[in-house]
């Protein structure tokens, strides 16, 4: 496959416009990002890699730091995680109350938020410290020590955080929360913070294109079995009220982040991020939408 | 891959019991069939096929159809389909009026009950005499002519089919239907009526699982490009409810029946077609779900 | 109490104007109404009456009948009804099919749509001729002969009525719905489709505030425990979506209709009519409900 | 009218009975009150009262408090207390996020939980010691000096109202709560707090009962024009999700608290509370609700 041709032509077809988008605003410190920052990184299963524009820069990659959580929380508790989440498509936005409600506290999976909240409580009674251990697994699996959470993102959420605050004081009500909510959101809202590269995302996640395998090492990280479950919640799951027009356009397993960032992988060929933090009307980056599409026709590769 | 001893260990390993779940009951014809009834049918992508049990007996396919009305209206209405239904999984039971009634009309996909009579609207349109192109079509890709509709099911579905009528009118109410109600709803129920057996569905499913060629001539019947958006509408939305929980653990794209039938397929490795009518609460197949989910497992193959 | 100055007042302030709202205009036969048509007649407790303007012109009186239907349904009935359809506020549209789901087929309130849909068919069940025993109900209740159904109102709502045709079946297909839907919608269209005026209308309604005794001759029609029960309803359901706001400003029992009819009724003192067909967003005449609300505050009279 | 009768009737056909209901829980202060208790207390217009059983001990008034808060806002801001919380009847539980969702974070109406919250934010930005002024407020409606707030009951709904907090944090999301979320919830949860008697609770809500006039005093402390909206309110809204029932069955406006208290009110006649901790499923005081609803049939009276 001529991954370079591809980017080129991808390069090439693919302005960024701030007419296609917002970024998003509801913080401050994300809202000052320039909207025409682009960048792309794909990783290939061989070990080769073809990138450009702002794939270098770092990004706040939001909720794409719930594949993260998911993964240690999946290897520590195993089945018992899904006692208090469940792995179905959510029919409504991001951050309803009315589907929980419905649902009588427990959430349809663990990439809204209220469930990568429970995530986050599930991880803070089995871990001693919580922030260190997420970083000392993110670090490992994309092999580099320069990914830090970038604080002032995190207070600045945790002050404007009400919508979250509501969540997690919902579920409390209705017994699916252990920890204190306040040290839960503390965490929840640090690992939302986290600031990655293109170029690091794509590493770290071949593990799901590599059968649980570290890119660089080739270290069994988690057992196939655990990738092939969690590729199929990113599939059905990741794009929150626009997964299955992501699975339909460009029909990979991927999780969006409101920094702009997308990731998505093709098991036993490539893991790819796309960063442009213009957001369409789902919250999902517009311009990373169509790239994906264009990549996925391009290459010919779709795991459907 | 040794399909031969997988199924093996598959028959042996899976005995249907009347503890499973429950025959559909909601009109007599469905209820009377045999809940112990059991069979597999495995065809390969290199033309060798395998299969045990009740494989050769026609069932009810009813959802099933579903798949083979929206490939036949993709084909001939293209992208002005999704202008009148969305291709996102839905949060909901598959014959809820409320999510109809938050989206305005437009059903979430084309594989709930409303979405489905959407199809069958558009259908009506084009064709002249759907009913029998509908078969026509369903024969050539199985390779088959005996295939017909359970008129006795049809009629039955048509008399109890007060939920479906309601649907139908809600969004004729809404401006989404174009056709007569009642002669959408007898298309409707005629599709769902479709007897098949494991092997002639199977068959007509390598469609989905050889880029769009039929299964033994090799034609291209569709192009891949419509294959790929296909299947990722089954893998997100194909089993009501329990959508994400049959990706979660079989991993493949799949239709469900109330039947009890299930269709899954592999892209460029097989397509297999599970019966047993015993369906759990979401309204699919007890047994059928957990034969695919170990026949993943044992063949080690997953889009994932 | 100076009626009469009252009514010169009301009629000095409020001047029809065709900014007020919109004519209702799902159907043909109520688009074609003069908007500007105005009317009011009071009719007092001590048998005076008052009132101006287009009091004795027909209108259609739409969901005011559902007042009449159930007021022959509860003495037919009794406590068996309320098996059926609830009594409590309805938090949606009168036409809304999602709470309906959520409370399993029954209606909220006997003058929602759904809610009256099924008074109407336990009608059918008790009545030989429910058209022509509802019409000697209305007929003997305001002392006049001429009052009838408008038929082609009836067959043009019968023609559109795809949401109602949508509710009936949906309570159907749940198990609260004895007889042949299409009959049921015949009869509840017919009753909607009766034409009175603001006269006939207020006569009528001294039922209500007479302790269930006849404007004109004092027979005891209904006892005055279901009097009391039925203004209870009145109170909280009569104004759909809207109903707290007219308990709010005008602080009496009443009803409206999409025909622009608002009958109310202060106990012990009067019953009054008022017609403007211009619609407010919630279904209910926006002049109607200005008018009621000074006559209430000029008179001093609330039953608060 | 023979009040003493009619109590004495009541007394002697009423006989609490633990099997009638269960007991508030979901704090223990609440839960340790005998089931038992139960008093009434009828304030008539002419000064006289009558009463029987524990109508002299006090009990948490809870939700009844909201009357008072909505008294007090109404009287200092006007119409613009209407841009925040709505006068509409909920559909759906006192607790409920569906609806508020729905209503983009307008509350139905000032007495279900969201209502009320909103109300105490409104009050915390217009008074300089809310709990001093809310307690100086109801000491004067019933001419006692001795109610207090029961800080062991506040502290307590502190420490367990996460589904509170998860109303106030919701719609300070959505820019309808002015003033820090702890401190909204520190005054709400003490007006809740509360402890009053039978005796002086009919006595506050005289009132209501008489055009705004202290009961003793005749002094005109709101207008009566304030006290027909609040009373219309009280009707539509007063008892969560049973406000119909309550409407049909009683027929007056009446505030009920899940401390076992129902307050009810006939204007220009009398006001009543009932006191029975034990609870139907819908939050309100079983025994009291039969209570009112005998106390009606014997008086004959209802404002329908």
């Amino acid at each position: 496959m001529d991954y370079q041709a591809i980017l080129d032509r991808l390069q090439k077809d693919f302005i960024p416009d701030t007419a296609m988008g917002n970024v998003a605003s509801y913080i401050p410190e994300l809202s000052k990002v320039d909207p025409l920052k682009f960048g792309i990184y794909l990783y290939a299963h061989d070990g080769s890699s073809y990138e450009f524009g702002d794939s270098q820069e770092k990004f706040s990659i939001q909720s794409i730091s719930k594949v993260f959580t998911l993964t240690i929380a999946k290897e520590l508790l195993g089945k018992e995680l899904w006692k208090r989440v469940n792995v179905e498509p959510s029919g409504t936005a991001f951050n309803s109350l009315t589907e929980l409600e419905r649902e009588k506290g427990i959430p349809r999976n663990p990439f809204i938020n209220a469930g990568s909240i429970v995530v986050a409580d599930a991880l803070l009674t089995v871990l001693d410290n919580p922030k260190k251990d997420l970083l000392k697994f993110v670090r490992k699996l994309c092999g580099s020590e320069d990914i830090h959470f970038d604080e002032s993102v995190a207070r600045s959420e945790k002050k404007h955080g009400y919508r979250n605050k509501a969540l997690v004081n919902y579920m409390k009500s209705l017994g699916n929360i252990t920890n204190d909510t306040e040290d839960i959101l503390d965490f929840y809202f640090y690992q939302c913070s986290l600031a990655m590269t293109c170029d690091q995302l794509s590493k770290a996640f071949m593990l799901y294109a590599n059968e649980g395998k570290h890119f660089r090492s080739q270290e069994q990280v988690i057992d196939p079995q655990s990738v092939k479950r969690i590729n199929a919640i990113m599939q059905t799951c990741g794009f929150y009220d626009e997964a299955g027009e992501f699975s339909y356009r460009v029909g990979l397993p991927g999780k969006s982040g409101v920094g702009g960032g997308i990731v998505a992988v093709h098991p036993q060929h490539y893991s790819v991020t796309v960063w442009s933090p213009m957001l369409n009307d789902k919250g999902n980056s517009a311009l990373g939408m169509k790239v994906l599409e264009d990549l996925t026709t391009l290459t010919g590769l779709s795991i459907f």
